[in-house]
């Protein structure tokens, strides 16, 4: 057989695939949550700035054994592949968690997910072509931007109060895009304790919403991951609890158990429930399979219910020692959400401060937080900050509080002296993605 | 707030979201091998259909004590969140495990992913716009071709022998894409005990592949499912191990451990690698964690490579019964292939039978198997039929091809009679998608 020169691609370019990839990677890039993470992990950072959930009380012991039994007397099933949908047990499980929140659904109508992350996937899978726009709350989630860039679709952000997205916003939002021609695909939702506001929807507002979605005939998803971690007042209903037909609703096991398992799951429209089963069959087969026969087992012999209650008196102590660190530490001009519930508090500093120049200055004074502009497709946000009371224990929280507040403080006095943000100035300037600076030890 | 009279999408439509879903939902519909699991799965019926693996004979008991202790010790590390990327320990194991059929690889070059099948979904979506093509084997993974269909890619196969994808075919398949300006993303290719047809690429088919890639300027992705699952002959090196720079590997552990953990991953060249992970950060946020730990305690505790010894000879025990049974019940003019690992036959039937429309009355004399138009992406394939030997025991696959070569005498015996399949003989047919008919018990 006699070959032509093969071309090299190698002594060409970097990147020898450089112009062969999908339109769809275009805008992905690494997020600012995960460069932090290099540094942020790093024992002597006070890290304020993951979403991790703290699961050290788990009863360990007791539920390794009731794991090994599963997998004696079961093993030959969970450990075999599964249905693309979700194990059917697994489903009616499910169904029982939502009910904790007024949710009354059929396991027919539930496809589990590789965390609700995956299932946020599969959503905009099945309804978004490229230029589909979807709607969010300004600021929103930074997973799920990632994930809706991803699949090419314009990120419409819509303006939230104090007590969630604001209805009027939402209308003007809508008819802005119609009126271009832009097809709104849905309005994507955190209702309780809203990543990164931590702002909870009042229950007029929810009713609201959902009336402003019959008017415009807006599909809705509403991620709900810390729905039942309410740490103060009641609980609200779930948004698809007053809305079967207009409402499609993730949930995970992330926060209420634990999140290795990357079991999560959507509730959705018959019809759509369909199309996200072939979706999850031509992603992964099946969603993790021993995963939704562990956590099965884990509802089943647990006092789950009790857990979640242990949960929220541990959060709900963590995040009073956050309220408490930032009222004693924070300059004046400072302001913070108060959540009733979830894993975050968000910050604003005084007019002039940049968020995200700051942060390498903070991780050299050993504290760490996610910059406000992640959480907007826009660049806004950079007065802003995501502090999590999730991880971290009280005291390190206060401590980390009142490492942010010297660094705040130092801030505003180079603001006042040069007149300028300090992280303008370049040679204060560390790349963070080079990892932090050698003074921090 | 008064509003206007809302829309009530439920009461136009069936499906009041049918005008909302994205392009590529469109393609997809209910698999033959889905629709088959309905009634295949009945205990009566002698499944050669499914391509489940046999893991009854893992040692169950063990294998719990030690997940048990696993969760007992490091369970706060592997119930939490993980690396997108996977976790660096099971990336270690994984170039490990590759080694064994002669790649050379870093951890930092694997992807671990929600099974194999999602790395071939991460590979699509970093490639694929729609319209462009990828190049398969005919037949080829009919969840494969359901991936690449889900990004409205153009699917062409071409023409293997005995000994694979056929070179020349290949670059025929090639010139005619380029010159209508179609671009060709890819070749998807299973060197090892092919998928559906059992072939395995001989040693100098493979230098000839990797040869036309070069001359092409054509990536390579290698789907190696079964290639530890070598059961007569020498096992081939990879193509991954003759092309470092040109080819992506994906590998599992659902043939070689057990499938129910969902950990499968991707090798490739550094900078696909970053894509892949951006993918998975996206899709997942991280693939199972806690099964990576699992399935990282099986192989650090336990001998695997004895194990893959085991499942050999049992595999090797299946196959082996199944082709004394095929000798033994076939009619003349019936050929099928000699696989010489993995899990799959290839039978042809005599001209003018249908695989397809024999299936409802396979399945009324109790045994299944895939209709061979299932791997072919434009409606081939109909004389073929997948007759997988890794579930049923030797006794069970026997059986099962003598009743299939019943139901294959009994077709032909109707062509002969009527001069025509009698699959169209409108009486007799079955709609599998109801249940099998009530005579089957």
């Amino acid at each position: 057989m006699s070959l032509p020169q093969p071309v090299t691609r190698r002594d060409t370019v970097l990147d020898p695939w450089i112009d062969t990839y999908a339109e769809r990677t275009h805008g992905l890039t690494v997020s600012a949550v995960r460069a932090l993470f290099s540094v942020a992990n790093r024992p002597e950072v006070v890290s304020l700035a993951g979403g991790m959930p703290n699961i050290a009380d788990l009863p360990r012991e007791a539920i390794g054994e009731a794991i090994a039994a599963l997998i004696r007397d079961r093993g030959a099933q969970a450990m075999q592949y599964g249905s693309g949908q979700g194990e059917p047990f697994m489903r009616e499980h499910i169904t029982e968690v939502m009910a904790e929140e007024a949710i009354a659904a059929h396991p027919d109508d539930v496809v589990v997910s590789c965390g609700s992350q995956q299932a946020l996937d599969l959503v905009t899978r099945t309804f978004c072509d490229p230029g589909d726009v979807i709607l969010a709350e300004a600021p929103s989630y930074v997973g799920a931007l990632g994930t809706f860039r991803a699949y090419q679709v314009q990120i419409v952000q819509v303006a939230m109060d104090e007590r969630g997205i604001v209805p009027q916003a939402l209308r003007e939002a809508v008819a802005a895009c119609r009126a271009v021609g832009k097809r709104v695909k849905f309005l994507y939702t955190i209702p309780n304790f809203q990543n990164p506001t931590g702002v909870t929807q009042s229950l007029e507002r929810r009713r609201e919403l959902i009336a402003v979605a019959h008017e415009l005939d807006l599909l809705i998803v509403e991620d709900n991951p810390y729905g039942l971690l309410t740490i103060e007042g009641e609980p609200l209903p779930a948004l698809r609890s007053m809305d079967d037909e207009r409402v499609i609703y993730l949930g995970s096991f992330s926060k209420t158990f634990a999140p290795g398992f990357r079991v999560g799951w959507a509730l959705a429209p018959h019809a759509v429930r369909e199309k996200l089963t072939l979706a999850q069959e031509s992603a992964t087969l099946a969603p993790p399979v021993f995963s939704q026969f562990a956590i099965s087992t884990y509802l089943h012999q647990f006092d789950w219910r009790a857990q979640i209650v242990a949960y929220r008196d541990m959060y709900r102590g963590r995040r009073d020692a956050m309220l408490r660190g930032l009222t004693e530490n924070m300059p004046p001009g400072c302001t913070w959400t108060h959540p009733t519930g979830g894993f975050f508090v968000w910050l604003t500093m005084p007019e002039g401060l940049d968020s995200q120049s700051m942060l390498p200055r903070a991780v050299s004074a050993r504290v760490a937080y996610v910059p406000g502009t992640a959480f907007y497709a826009d660049g806004l946000g950079s007065r802003n900050m995501r502090l999590s009371f999730c991880f971290p224990s009280e005291e390190r929280i206060v401590e980390g509080t009142r490492r942010l507040g010297e660094v705040i403080h130092d801030e505003l006095d180079m603001l006042r002296t040069f007149g300028i943000d300090a992280g303008t100035v370049e040679a204060v300037h560390r790349d963070l993605t080079t990892g932090p600076a050698p003074d921090i030890t």
